[in-house]
């Protein structure tokens, strides 16, 4: 088993399109975060659901959350949504320096490998790319499936 | 719609479960964390996936992922379930001053004030709780899902 066989179908997302496209991504395949690729559909980085969220909260109320009950709760959506409308996903990024590191390994990766590299990167998930190629995503549940049913060795 | 209304039935793990457990379940489930209980049932921390991952891989491995190809894929396997079987969930978190902070509100949170804690731990989720009671937890997909389909005040 490679991370070839293992990847999954993930949610992808261009940098320039709607940020709004991130989140109904997110909102609708229950995913924790998507793959953001350039116009050459190269893999960027990854963008979590969290990061979404926080360009879509006023900053007032991210300083101390207690404030956004100055909201109904029609009102608290709607203010979120249009700070999303207003942005692309290149314009919810982390800035350039705090990005996650790309967890990326090549087709080929063992499962341990898989697991070495979403370790190090304290990631849920690592992209399978081999050259401008993206096979899908390999994420920390499934790989911790694969590793508890793997057959065990002949004694 | 409040937190309590949003909250979805979440794998718990307790501090003394073999970390086996966790990783059942995190595989099980297709989460990408379990939120960690005390003996008493009080929520403590987020033990994300990536993390029980760790303590699967042997150290050496994780300094060099490449490493990773000296075991065969059922050798890989085998050595990551060794090192999970022999420890608990306490024993697979990071050390207290590396722990998430527990990313938790109360049942009666509005949608924002979920969404600013999210984004303020960077967690994919938020403990629901209210005394001693867990209702469950918000994912950051549900929310966006929730935000994405107020309905719009009126004109």
């Amino acid at each position: 088993m490679r991370a070839r066989d293992l990847a999954e179908d993930y949610p992808l997302v261009r940098l320039t399109d709607p940020a709004l496209n991130a989140a109904r991504l997110i909102a609708d395949q229950h995913r924790p975060a998507v793959v953001v690729v350039d116009d050459d559909g190269k893999p960027v980085t990854v963008l979590p659901g969290s990061q979404v969220l926080r360009f879509s909260v006023p900053g007032y109320v991210q300083d101390d959350p207690s404030l956004a009950r100055v909201y109904d709760e029609r009102g608290g959506a709607e203010v979120c949504v249009a700070n999303l409308a207003k942005r692309t996903v290149k314009e919810v990024l982390p800035a350039k320096d705090k990005r996650y590191e790309l967890p990326v390994v090549s087709g080929n990766a063992t499962v341990l490998e898989c697991a070495a590299t979403m370790a190090r990167l304290h990631t849920p998930l690592v992209v399978v790319v081999d050259d401008d190629t993206i096979h899908g995503v390999v994420t920390a549940s499934h790989l911790l499936a694969a590793i508890l049913d793997a057959p065990e060795s002949p004694a």
